[in-house]
């Protein structure tokens, strides 16, 4: 994150659109924020790499965590990822300790073993007594243990058993032979996504971590070593007051916030460090229709929490400095969109609402959900706190 | 499109999952019908690679049009493309005559123009006075002329302008000068994707040929020259009963079909190319849930025409073979996902269905939309005749 000499800042007119942008000054206060918090809670953060795929964002992710004393904070810390693609990448960069945060199946056991035989450290997460019959047979002939943690429902969204279930004794008995040990019990209470203000966010948090403790003491009561309790999303990390007997914490979409964390009260707008480049192509005057060159391709189709709070079309429309335009946090939205296409009305929807902009103007579209809008490019353009793009990061794609 | 050797032929259970699978016979047999209609109606093709974004489904639809006889066909036959990184990747595997069916801004001008000097037949389009004269005066600087086609809006969907409207003219009247070269018109009948059965695909196809065929005359009315009128879609390309005055059809989703396309009655589910192979990796038996290794990710979060036609959810579930589940052209449907998740439930919602199948049960994903769903993956995994895989094709992304 050193900053390139003058002559390699560009002005945004240099970029074609669209293009992914990301404010980095944005990015290195999202992430002392959540470094903060965690070293005042005084428990590991395992940063969900899923976001940004990145491997500069996850440096700068280290780099916060262990400037803010965050613990267990190292030059290549602890990770969550997605996918086995996310730990293939990192592994190779020199992140060694991955949980791989998705049910594992048996077609995905030959790469988890080459993980292991490159010195991974990988935990991976199960629900079931047959995942765990199958990975504990598996496992026997593996030179290097996995690690597992038994998968927790907290809040009925996803996955996982719920903290009080007979199932959860069985699923640990299940698991057995040298090549699996159990490690504890791992949560994501996507209920956070729905939970408005700080005190729900904070019930919400409770809710999660109560759970999760709940299940690894009664794996322990029942004598099964049960030393990790993992919790958290962006919402439950920020807002939890108390974490007692949790051990780490994941969070993955605070490094860039975005439209969804915003409509929680998690985040402002002006904290939301990515947005989509795009540049008006035409118009529609009886309609009221901007057309511009980001269509889901380049936004993606993710709707957010239209459902539930204010509906964001495919993303908020600012300007080309990064402020949405008109009153009240912005009256533009990205309404409908093509493959290379979007439509830009009011949010209204009255046609005779215009955007009277020339063709060529720049517009900047605040994401409804960065980990979906950032999958849809290969690179970061870099936006210093000029207002010139400084750099590029790359992003992998794929499983 | 040579079959390999046996050795080569992995089962399905061989991909890791989520995978997206390309049945090599279907695209084939996709590629056959439209060169064949295009024959018959004895119009040039021009396919949108955008649906693709790899080179060999490229190669082999010039074969399919060359053995059928399409007008114009060739070995790098002419092509559409929606980014100009399509355009470059295209461009430097042989194929010259390329449509950009997107509104030209300045900020591309540079990167046209490398294209034009590395001896690409470049067509651009735009559809306002502003643009038409900004393009006119950079392009007289540049060794080649750029052609440009005027966007003619049909349908009331996206861009372009109503064929007859008096800015048609001031338009035309605003290109000048030798780097740009007035070509004609060129409009895509979006409202195709909302009509129903062969006599509606019929009507849009006339409203839409009639629509540029009367825009291309106004044109030499006035004594500028309009030689190509290009229209298209695949509803209206596989629909149309006569395209009198056309001289080009564009269509792109064709070569794999989708669930919209089945929907509209442009297909059979059964001719859909193109799906995403998943594992059942959990279940939430009280819910009546399926939990799948394919979320948005994988699937992308195009909701089709869910509230037009019977809502798919994010997906609709085959099993490995690739027979929908259940009666009536299957039950079971993704609907909902996380970014890694996929929950399959019954249409019905009732939580008492249940697919009552073991973790590492392979399943098959038909899209909503081939477009948006290709686009979330790097590569295709070539399904044969046999149900086994027998090559991988590379998809590109970006701009």
């Amino acid at each position: 994150m050193d900053a390139p000499s003058t002559a390699l800042r560009r002005p945004l007119a240099d970029l074609e659109t669209p293009a992914l942008l990301l404010d980095t000054p944005r990015l290195q206060a999202n992430l002392r924020r959540m470094a903060q918090r965690m070293a005042a809670l005084g428990v590991r953060l395992r940063p969900h790499v899923k976001t940004a795929k990145c491997l500069p964002v996850a440096a700068a992710t280290d780099a916060a965590n262990l400037a803010a004393g965050v613990p267990g904070a190292a030059e290549h810390g602890p990770i969550t990822v997605s996918t086995l693609r996310e730990a293939d990448q990192f592994a190779a960069a020199g992140w060694r300790d991955i949980t791989y945060a998705v049910g594992l199946t048996a077609n995905k056991f030959a790469h988890v073993r080459r993980l292991l035989d490159a010195g991974v450290a990988l935990t991976v997460i199960l629900d079931s007594v047959d995942a765990a019959r199958v990975l504990s047979a598996a496992a026997a002939a593996w030179p290097t243990p996995v690690q597992v943690l038994i998968e927790i429902d907290t809040d009925g969204q996803r996955a996982g058993l719920r903290p009080d279930v007979a199932a959860l004794l069985d699923v640990a008995a299940a698991l057995g032979g040298p090549g699996v040990r159990l490690d504890g019990v791992l949560t994501h209470c996507g209920g956070a996504y729905h939970g408005h203000g700080e005190a729900a966010l904070r019930a919400i948090a409770e809710q999660e971590r109560a759970g999760a403790v709940h299940a690894a003491e009664r794996l322990r009561a029942a004598g099964f070593a049960a030393p990790v309790v993992s919790v958290g999303s962006t919402p439950t990390a920020l807002f939890a007051e108390q974490l007692a007997g949790v051990t780490e914490v994941r969070a993955g979409v605070y490094v860039f916030m975005d439209l969804m964390m915003a409509a929680l009260g998690v985040c402002r707008l002006d904290e939301i460090a990515a947005s989509v480049l795009t540049a008006v192509i035409g118009h529609q005057p009886d309609r009221g229709w901007t057309l511009i060159d980001a269509g889901w391709m380049a936004l993606s189709r993710d709707r957010g929490l239209a459902g539930e709070f204010t509906d964001q079309g495919l993303g908020l429309v600012c300007d080309a400095a990064g402020s949405p335009i008109g009153e009240d946090g912005g009256e533009w939205i990205v309404s409908a969109a093509n493959q290379e296409h979007g439509i830009v009305t009011h949010r209204s929807g009255d046609p005779t609402r215009r955007l009277e902009l020339p063709v060529g103007t720049l517009l900047r579209v605040l994401p409804n959900h960065a980990c979906a809008t950032a999958a849809q490019h290969a690179h970061y353009e870099l936006l210093g706190a000029d207002g010139r793009v400084n750099g590029r990061w790359a992003r992998f794609m794929g499983w």
